[in-house]
C-alpha cells in the first residue's frame, strides 16, 4: 500500500461524530418531498468541513514540495526508471478523497467510508458558501480555464458536482506555483488545490478558493479537444468520453441522473415493485421488423459459407446460444404484465432497442424506457397515474437542478423553466381522439397532412394541440380507433375504438403512450386473428387472461424523449451518453 | 367511457385532506434513514382507509347484485353476444383501485392519482392491523386457497403487496356466496372482496376479513399450474410467468426491489451520479469471445448463401446497421471510468451479457451489475466503498423486508437472517493475496485444487477463508498477481501484483470484485503491449489518462449474486424475473 505509513494518527472521534450528524441531515434532507425549497444539499459546518479536508492530508504533502509534474512517489520511483514521465503525477494516497478512514498495512479492518466533499458541498448551499468564509478546503478536479494576470492566476476548476467552478485564485507566492509558469497547468488538468475560502470580487460567485497550495494530477496533452472555443454538439458526439466535461453535458448528467432517481421514488412511494423486464428474448410476440437479432453463431470471423446451415439452406439455430433466433426486446411491457398480475402495479426501467433506419434527432436505436402497469387499474387511473408521473420527476428536478436548470434556460431553450412550471401546476387536460380530430378539423392552420378520423396524429398535429390550442398544458388524447393501435389494447364499448392514451406536452408532442390493455381471454383472441398473428407464441400472455384476469393499465414512456423534454436539448443523441444510431455503435 | 356516469358525486374534500396528510406522513416514512424500525410504512387512520374504500365504489356494485360470472357491463352487453363467456366478468370500473378521482365523460380535466391501498397498508403496520377492528374495507388480489367448512369459507387472497394473505371468512348469507358455491372461486381466480375487519381466531395473524359482499373478478382455468400441492422451482421456471404468484416468488421479487432502490439510495445520498452505459457497442475493447453479436441482417428469414459478403467471404458489415460487428456489453466500467473523470462519482446499474456455454447455478447470460466508479480514490476509498454499500443494501432489506425475510429465515435458508446481521455488524476484514495464500496452505483442510502463489482462488478457498477463517465475516482480498487480473488495474509498486480486490462472502464466495485503475498513461500503454492488446481501438481510454488523469477506482457487483445472497435462493435462475441460459429465452 503505498504511502500509508506516512498517514499521521489523527483522534477523529469529535470529526467522525460531526460527520455521523452532518450525514444524517443531508440525507433527511436529500430524502425530503421534493418541494423541499433547500438548493442542493445542506452544507458541513464550517469546522467539521475544515477537519475533513484536513484530516486525510499526508503530512508529506503539507511539509515538502513534490517536485512538478515528473514526481512520483518515493516507493514508486525506485521501481520505475527516472525517465519515465507519467501524465498522472502524484502517488494517489497523496490526493485521494479522503473517504476511507486509512488503515496501517497491517490491519485488518476496511476502512470507514465517508461521503467526498465537493464543490457543490461547499457552493451548493443558500447562501452559495458564505457560511465558509475564512475555512481551510481541498477542492480536486478539472482545470477548466487559465487567466494569468499580472499579479494573480485565476484557475477555474470543475469537479463535476455541480455547474459551478471553484475560481481559485493563486499568488506567485503560493505553494505550487511553479507548475502555473511551467504550463502543466492548463485546461483539461487535474489538480489538488488547497486555500482559503474568500469572498469574491466577482458578480459571478460570492466566494473563491485563495490558494495556498496547489499540486498538478494528471497534466493535459495540448491536444485536449475541448479548449475554451466552443465546439459543436456534433464534434462533441465523436468525442463521448469527454463531453461529459463540458458545462451543457454535465447538466445533461446531472439532470439526467435526478430524472432517473425521482422515477424510482415516484413508483417506490407508490407501492409499485421495479421489474427487470429480459433484454434478449426468443419470444415471437414483437414481431421481428425492427429488431436486432443476437447469435454467439462467430459471425465476424467466420465465411459466410462456414455458418451452420439446415438442409433448405436457412441457418441452423440448433446450433446457436439460445437454440433459435432471439432479439433485443423493444418493450418489457408484456413481461411487466406477468409481473402486475402477481404483484399488483410493478414498473421496468430498462433498456430497449428499435433497429429503425431513421438518422432523425428523435430516435435512438438503444434507449430507456420506462413502463409502468397497474393492475385493478382502468384508463382513468392510467391516465391520472401518468400525469401525477410526470407532474413528480419535473418538479424533482426544478427543485433539485435549480443551477442546471437556469443554465438550460439561458442557452439551450429560453423559457424552459416556465414551460416545465405550468407542467407541474396546471391540471393536464384529456380529450376523446374523436373530439381531437373535430378540433384539428375546425383549426384555422394549414397542417402538410391532412386529418380525418381514422387517421394516426402526425407530431404537427400533436403540438398545436397542446401548444396552441391548449396554450402549454399537457394534452392526453384517449379512445383510438382501434386499427391504428397494438392489439393488447382494450376495446371500448363502441367496437370502433380502444382504450389507448397518448400524453402530448409542448415541444416534444408525444411523450407518453398508454393503454388499457384488453384482460378478456375472448376479446384478445379474437384481436389475435383479426390481425393474424400467431396465438401459440402468445401462449403465456393469453394465461395471464386465462388464470385470474384483471383489468389493468399502463403506459411506457422513453427516458430521453423525457431527458429532451426536461432540458430542452434539441438531438436525442445528446441526451444519453453514448447514443446508438446507424452507423454509429463507438465507446 | 364505461360506466363513468354511474359515479356518485361526494363531497371529498375532508377525506382528501387526510389522504394528503398520509402520503406526506408514508413518504417521509418510507424516505427516512434504513434504521427505522417500522415494519412496512404506517398504516391509514382506521377513518381514513374507511373512507377511501368506500369513496371509489360505485352505488350500483353497494345495491344491486351483479349476476354472477357472465355478467358484463351493462353497455359491454349490448354489442357483445350473450353467448360469449369472457374470463374476466366485472367491468373494470367497479373494481379499479380508485387511484384515479373519476371524471364525467365530458370533464376535460385528467383525475388526480392517489396511492392504492393494499393488504400491506392493511396489515403491515406494527400492530398488524388490529388499529383497523371493525372498518369496512375492499381487498382486491387473488385466492390462493379454499377451505369450505360447514358453517363459514374461508378464502386466502393475495395481491402481492405482501408475503401475507388476507384471509377472508365468508358465511353463506354474505352476498357473492353463490360464487364459492358455483366453483368460480378457486384458486387463482381473482376477486373482489368488501368486508369488516375482525380479530383472527386463528393463530397465523391478528386480523382477518369478514366478507360482507365478494365478485369475482376473473376466474381461474381448472388447468391452473400452481395448485396449492407443493411444485418445484424447476417446474415454476418453465412457468416464469406465473411463478411471482407463489409465495417464494413474490418474495424474491420484492426484496430484489428492495435492493435496487436501496441501491439507488446509498449511491444518490452520497453524491454519485447514475450513468447508463451502452448495451450494444462496436468497442473492440473487450474481446468477443464471450460476447453476442448483435445484428439486422435478416438471419432469420435469409438462405445463408444470401447473407451478403465481401469478396473474401466475410460477412459484409457495411450492409449491417451499426455497418461493423456490434456485440452486448460484458460491463459498462470502462465508460463508467470516462464519466468518473468528469463528474467525480458515477454508478451504473443495468444489463450485462456473458454468452459463456456453461449451466450452471451461478450463471445467467443476463444479468444485471452494480458499477460504481470513483474519481479521485485508491483501492482503500474503493474497498471502504464496497463494504459501506453492502451493509447498507443488507441492512435497508433487513429492516424493510421483514416479512419476507423471516419467509427465508424458515424456507429457504436457516439462519439466513444471522448471517445478513453479520455483515451489516461486522468490520469487515481485509488481507493481501500473499497473505491468503499462506493462510491456504497452513489451513488443515484438504482443497480439491492445490494452492500456490500465482494461482486464482476457487470457490473453496474462498469460501474457506470467509466462512471458517474469519467465521462468516466478510472478507476482502487485496494485491493479487497481475497475470491473473485484468490489463487496467494499477500495478503496484512491487512490479508484481494489482490493486485488485475481491470481497468474499459465507455461502456466495466472491460477491464483489473490483480494483484501483492504472491511471498512468505509460504503465498503461505497456501493459497493453505485454497481452498484445490492439491500442488502437482502446483510444478513448487512453485519452482519459491522456487529459487530466486521476487515481480512480471502482467495483462490479453481480446484482443477481446479491440476491442470491439476500434470499439464500440456490439457483440464479430464480433469482431474476426471466432468466436467460443456454438454450433459453423465452417469455
Amino acid at each position: 500500500m503505498e504511502g500509508a505509513g506516512h498517514w499521521p494518527q489523527y483522534s477523529i472521534s469529535q470529526t467522525l461524530a460531526e460527520v455521523n450528524k452532518f450525514l444524517l441531515v443531508s440525507m433527511a434532507v436529500a430524502l425530503s418531498p421534493a418541494t423541499t425549497t433547500l438548493r442542493l444539499i445542506k452544507p458541513l459546518s464550517a469546522a467539521a468541513l475544515r477537519r475533513l479536508s484536513l484530516f486525510h492530508k499526508p503530512k508529506t504533502l503539507l511539509s515538502i514540495s513534490l517536485p512538478p509534474f515528473s514526481s512520483t512517489s518515493s516507493s514508486a520511483a525506485a521501481s520505475v526508471p527516472l525517465s519515465r514521465r507519467t501524465f498522472c503525477s502524484v502517488i494517489s494516497s497523496s490526493i485521494t478523497s479522503g473517504e476511507a478512514t486509512k488503515t496501517e498495512t497491517l490491519e485488518k479492518k476496511v476502512g470507514e467510508f465517508r461521503k467526498k466533499i465537493k464543490i457543490v458541498d461547499i457552493k451548493g448551499g443558500p447562501d452559495e458558501g458564505l457560511n465558509l468564509l475564512g475555512e481551510t478546503v481541498v477542492v480536486r478536479g478539472w482545470v477548466r480555464t487559465l487567466r494569468v494576470q499580472r499579479s494573480v492566476t485565476f484557475i477555474e476548476v470543475n469537479d463535476g458536482s455541480c455547474l459551478s467552478n471553484m475560481q481559485c485564485v493563486m499568488g506567485s507566492d503560493a505553494e505550487g506555483y511553479d507548475q502555473v509558469e511551467s504550463g502543466l497547468i492548463s485546461t483539461g488538468a487535474s489538480a489538488w488545490i488547497q486555500g482559503t475560502i474568500v469572498s469574491s470580487q466577482g458578480s459571478k460567485q460570492k466566494i473563491e478558493l485563495k490558494v495556498e497550495k496547489l499540486t498538478t494530477i494528471g497534466k493535459s496533452d495540448p491536444s485536449f479537444p475541448i479548449q475554451k472555443k466552443r465546439v459543436s454538439r456534433e464534434f462533441l458526439r465523436t468525442k463521448a468520453h469527454l463531453r461529459p466535461r463540458t458545462n451543457t453535458f454535465g447538466a445533461v448528467a446531472r439532470v439526467r441522473n435526478a430524472l432517473a432517481y425521482a422515477t424510482h421514488r415516484f413508483f417506490q412511494e407508490n407501492g409499485f415493485v421495479w421489474i427487470s423486464s429480459p433484454i434478449v428474448t426468443a419470444s415471437d410476440c414483437e414481431g421481428a421488423g425492427e429488431q436486432f437479432c443476437v447469435t454467439t453463431l462467430k459471425l465476424a470471423s467466420l465465411q459466410v459459407n462456414a455458418i451452420p446451415k439446415t438442409e433448405d439452406g436457412l441457418i441452423d439455430w440448433s446450433q446457436d446460444f439460445f437454440c433459435k433466433p432471439a432479439f433485443l426486446t423493444v418493450s418489457g411491457q408484456l413481461n411487466a404484465e406477468a409481473y402486475a398480475t402477481a404483484l399488483s402495479d410493478v414498473y421496468t426501467f430498462g433498456p430497449t432497442f428499435r433497429a429503425e433506419n431513421s438518422n432523425t434527432s428523435r430516435h435512438l436505436a438503444e434507449f430507456w424506457m420506462i413502463e409502468p402497469e397497474l393492475a385493478f387499474a382502468d384508463l382513468d387511473d392510467d391516465m391520472a397515474c401518468a400525469a401525477a408521473y410526470l407532474q413528480y420527476v419535473v418538479e424533482y428536478v426544478l427543485e433539485n437542478c435549480k443551477e442546471d436548470m437556469d443554465f438550460f434556460n439561458t442557452w439551450i431553450e429560453k423559457g424552459i423553466i416556465k414551460r416545465l412550471s405550468d407542467v407541474v401546476e396546471k391540471k393536464f387536460v384529456q380529450l376523446t381522439y374523436t373530439d381531437a380530430v373535430e378540433l384539428l378539423l375546425k383549426a384555422k392552420k394549414k397542417f402538410e397532412f391532412p386529418v380525418q378520423w381514422g387517421c394516426d396524429l402526425q407530431s404537427e398535429h400533436e403540438r398545436y394541440i397542446t401548444e396552441e390550442e391548449f396554450g402549454g398544458c399537457p394534452v392526453i388524447i384517449r379512445d383510438y380507433p382501434k386499427e391504428i393501435k397494438a392489439f393488447y389494447m382494450r376495446q371500448n364499448d363502441d367496437g370502433k375504438t380502444v382504450a389507448a392514451m397518448d400524453m402530448l406536452v409542448p415541444r416534444v408532442g408525444e411523450l407518453i403512450g398508454g393503454s388499457q390493455r384488453e384482460e378478456r381471454l375472448d376479446y384478445l383472441e379474437e384481436r389475435l386473428d383479426e390481425l393474424k398473428l400467431n396465438k401459440e407464441s402468445y401462449w403465456w400472455y393469453l394465461d395471464l387472461r386465462r388464470y385470474g384476469s384483471v383489468p389493468h393499465a399502463g403506459f411506457g414512456l422513453g427516458f430521453e424523449r423525457l431527458v429532451q423534454f426536461a432540458t430542452g436539448i434539441e438531438n436525442i443523441r445528446d441526451a444519453i451518453p453514448f447514443p446508438r444510431a446507424p452507423g454509429s455503435a463507438e465507446f
